[in-house]
Order: C-alpha cells, then structure tokens, then sequence
C-alpha cells in the first residue's frame, strides 16, 4: 500500500467506525426498534449514501459488525483464559470463568435481546458466532474439568454435561435481570452448590480406601 | 343479575374474548412490533374504539391479560400437580416438573419475548407475574426435594438452591432455542446427571454403614 492509499484506508475505517459507534449508543439508549438509519446519519453529521456505502443491509449489518467485534473478541478473551494454565484454585478457577462466562451476555445484553427478537433477521449468520462461542467454551471448561476429574479433586461423570450444567444458572440470570428488575446476575450460590457435589465423592472415595 | 345483565355480560366477554384472540394470533404469527392496534381490529370485523373500550392502552393491555389466562394458569396447574402426592417414582415426578415447566416458556415464548424485548412496557405490572410463579415453582420443588431428602432418596445440602439449579437447564433451552434454530428443549440430559449426584451420596453412606 502506498502511503496515500493507507491514508485513504485509515479514513475509511475512521467513517466506519463512527456509524458503528453511534448506532451502538442509539441502540442502548433507545432501543434497536425506535433507531432509525435517519437517527444514526444525523447522530452521525454524515450522509445516508454513506452510511449505506459501508452497511447495504443498514442497521442488520451493524448489528452483524457488533456482533463479531464486541462478543466474538470476548469470548476469544475468555477461551485464552480457560486454556492456560494458572495457579489459581479450582474454586477460584471456576468462579472467574463463570464471572467472564456471564460478563459477556451481560455486557452485550442489548444485542443478544434484537437477537432474540428478530430471530428471523440474523438467524443464518449471526447465531452461529454465539453458539459456537458458547459451545467453545463449554468444550473448554469439560477439557479443564476432565483434568480435574483425573486428578481425583472433582468427581464428575460426564463433563460436556457437567459443563452444560455449569453456565446454566448464569444465562438464566441474565434472562431474568433482563426481563425483570435488577439482580446479582454473578451471583455463585447454584454453582458453588454445583463444585460442592462435584467435590463430595472424592471425600468418600477417600473414606472408603 | 337479571337475564338480561347476564345476556349483556355474555356478549360483553365475547367481544372482548374476540380481541383477545385476534391478537394473540397476529403476535403469534407477524409478531407483536408489527401488530398495530388496525391490524386487531380489522382481523375482528370490529371498530377501534370498541377496542379501546375494552382496551384502554391498547396492545399493551391485551398482552397483560394473555400473560395472565395463558401464564398464570399454567403455573397454577403445575403448582397443584407438585404439591399433590403420587405413586410416581422419584425420577419420573421429577421429569414431569421439568417437562410441565419448560413447556409452560415454550408454548408462550411470544409473550416472553415481548417481556424481555420491551420490558420498560412490562416491567411494574406483568413481570411479578412470572416472577412470582417461577419462585413459586421452585418453592414447591424444594419441597419436594426436602420430602426425598429425609427420605433419604436424595442427598442435598439447600433444596432451594438446588430447585434453582434444577430448573436452570430448561431456561437456557427455552432462550437458545428461540434465538437458535429448533432443538429439544425438552431434553433432560443435564439435570439426569443433576439427579444422579444428588442420589449418589446415598450410596456411599449406605455403604460406609
């Protein structure tokens, strides 16, 4: 690239990101079904022919960038953070990976609602980067409750669904916080309850040696 | 009330029962953001300001009332069936709760999703609806599981936190099917492994007898 061409490029992302950026503060604060395209051009002090230029599908495409960008690059985070290895304790381990589980629908509630509700518009390419990222970090929690099983500190059967079982409580929190007056979504009573059972026949195994 | 009250009374409800489902349908099929209140009174061959009539916010007042003949009964139903006592046996009662809550979200998620999507509209008058209901569930379930523990048929620490966690699954499977395409929700795969730990201490304790 030469350097006008770079400079060129750099305006270009620059234009991009000030639609996604301002659709992103319309959608929170008033909601993806009252924001218009209009709304996000004036917000924006640019032109519609632009802001269609960088989005032909207009807002579903923002949506689709918000998507990747913001819960794709969390969940990568989270995943890099499942797979090292730490010297936190298990229970420790456990709890931060709940936390960040939760933190991203929790953060990027407002998208995971228009998804929710236009399940038709973005059901093709967009449920799958949140489905895979779920599952992905499922697959990830069962390979570092698997280690822990073979290390005889937790005793579970079967830890793709003990992982299932695991993020359970928290995207059900998250539902609810939505739908519902504010509550501790990162609260760990259910699956501390949850590690406690995965603990306990390790105690009588040792028992009964 | 005189026969000629009642008569009037009669065609009152099915004018208004006539809304009702002329509504329910549109959410149903076009969704409730682009089901205007014409919309309704077209598909019923009435007027507009019968509807208000019945109606005074419109929309809003209609989805209110599903929520309570469609939700609030069912809760209802599913509160008797846990509360009564039965020759099933423990993994059967404790699929049936499952079974009969999850289908309660499934066969109303049109209205859940309106909950969730324009909860601002919902939030005073209708979430203590299925708030309470859910709570109410769960409540029972601990009871339940309470009766099992002193039995001796489960090994749990906190039934409350455990009917939680029960129900957990199916709520995630309710919301990842509705953003998702279709699965079963109805599967019991994570709370069979739920249940088996529970049973398991049992077993050591017995034998460490």
């Amino acid at each position: 690239m030469t350097g006008k061409q770079s400079q060129r490029q750099d305006q270009y992302n620059r234009g991009k990101q000030l639609f996604i950026d301002t659709a992103k503060h319309l959608f929170k604060t008033q909601g993806y079904d009252k924001t218009k395209v209009s709304d996000i051009v004036n917000a924006s002090g640019r032109n519609v022919s632009t802001l269609y230029h960088y989005f032909p599908a207009g807002k579903k495409d923002i949506v689709k960038i918000l998507l990747i960008t913001d819960i794709k690059e969390e969940f990568d985070k989270l995943a890099a953070l499942m797979a090292q290895e730490s010297d936190r304790s298990l229970i420790d381990a456990l709890h931060l990976f709940y936390h960040q589980f939760v933190a991203i629908f929790y953060h990027n509630w407002y998208l995971m609602s228009i998804m929710l509700y236009y399940k038709d518009d973005f059901e093709a390419e967009v449920t799958p980067i949140t489905r895979e990222g779920t599952d992905h970090m499922r697959k990830l929690l069962a390979a570092f409750l698997k280690k822990r099983v073979d290390n005889r500190e937790l005793y579970i059967t079967d830890c793709n669904v003990a992982a299932k079982l695991f993020f359970a409580p928290g995207m059900e929190a998250i539902i609810v916080n939505f739908s519902e007056p504010e509550k501790d979504v990162f609260d760990t009573t259910e699956i501390d309850q949850l590690i406690a059972i995965w603990q306990r026949e390790t105690i009588f195994f040792d028992q009964s040696k």
